[in-house]
């Protein structure tokens, strides 16, 4: 029995970009699972897992917090099902991947979206999330999105070696998808889901690879409520 | 018997990152090999591989062009050695590390150490160099100098990823070093082959990973001639 607590906005969207990482893991290896809402505002309802942040994933007896320790607790668990990192190198190099997606695509990809996000996170969070985003951006939210069209470009040099690698190969982990490609997916599911603007252009190679994610586990990701 | 083909500076220095990257993954999979020097500006004597470009690879019969290619060429011919990508995974996600490398983090590190680069080259490579190089920087060898230390603090933003997983785990790939470890190594090498000037922190966790790294295969990496 596997519950995953994971953040929820209005009309029942669930954004969180590192809550994706983990259904997707959890759809990877076949597992069945359900959620629960949480709030960004109400730590009271998840106080049980010792920490402050959604996603948690319980599994039976087993409570584990972040994203990554998630994927590394289902891979060590679900040795049968199929692999998120293929071994001890694709483990090591997909926390490269992971590190980099947090530390510079998160960023960039937040400043496009930020001031969208902010409409759609549940009422009770709306003043929570803009302090502590504009904080995070040193910018209110209001002049994040009249800097939109700069912050769009930054997001296609910070995806500009993702596009050239889709040329190449068709999934990051080669020619399947696995962990590193719903690190990269997660991104662009969190602005599917809390913005009406595409933030990719008509020709660029994520496109279609985004096709390909959408597409997976029956259009598990694809039938959500978005924006 | 085993020939790479590879750029040669001034007092033998071998330079290139690209042929940084062979040297290391030749010695992770215990072959051994002998070199050949090549000028940037001296084209006819690569002929024979069909293209324009070291590093270049005379494996028995078989002629391999192109760094990431040569290592997918060691990595399937010996596959009794230690791998380089450890699986279908880890090939994938290694070349999403080499793109990202190639796209982004070498032109931060060029930026910083162009001109030292260029006193360094053979002296019928210099201006050839300084033409490209300028080209691809869109100024001057003399300006890039002037503007050294704001290239340093992109370089820094843009190795602060690596920075962040390196205190994580002690390896790119995770426990031991294997191919996108030697791929960020090359980028830092190319540099303390050429530029005299130190392009880390003292504090910085890439440090003690690069000091691993020149103790690799009884300091081969180490023991070369430098700036």
């Amino acid at each position: 029995m596997i519950t995953l607590w994971e953040l929820q906005g209005q009309g029942g969207r669930r954004y969180s970009m590192f809550s994706w990482r983990t259904r997707m893991a959890l759809k990877h290896k076949r597992l069945d699972f359900t959620t629960q809402p949480v709030c960004l505002s109400d730590k009271a309802v998840i106080a049980f897992s010792g920490g402050k942040t959604v996603p948690i994933l319980r599994d039976g007896e087993t409570v584990v917090r972040d994203s990554w320790k998630i994927a590394e607790h289902l891979e060590e668990r679900y040795r049968q099902a199929p692999t998120l990192f293929g071994g001890d190198i694709g483990h090591g190099v997909s926390q490269a991947f992971n590190v980099w997606a947090d530390r510079a695509l998160l960023p960039a990809m937040l400043a496009v979206i930020a001031a969208d996000i902010h409409e759609r996170v549940d009422p009770a969070d709306k003043e929570y999330f803009r302090s502590s985003i504009e904080k995070a951006l040193k910018k209110s939210l209001e002049q994040s999105r009249a800097d939109r069209d700069e912050a769009l470009r930054r997001l296609g040099r910070t995806l500009e070696p993702m596009q050239a690698l889709l040329k190449r190969q068709p999934y990051v982990c080669g020619l399947a998808p696995a962990y590193a490609d719903y690190i990269l997916f997660s991104v662009l599911q969190w602005a599917r889901v809390m913005s009406p603007h595409e933030v990719l252009g008509p020709e660029d190679p994520l496109c279609a690879w985004r096709e390909r994610l959408l597409d997976l586990f029956d259009g598990f990701a694809r039938n959500v409520p978005t924006a």
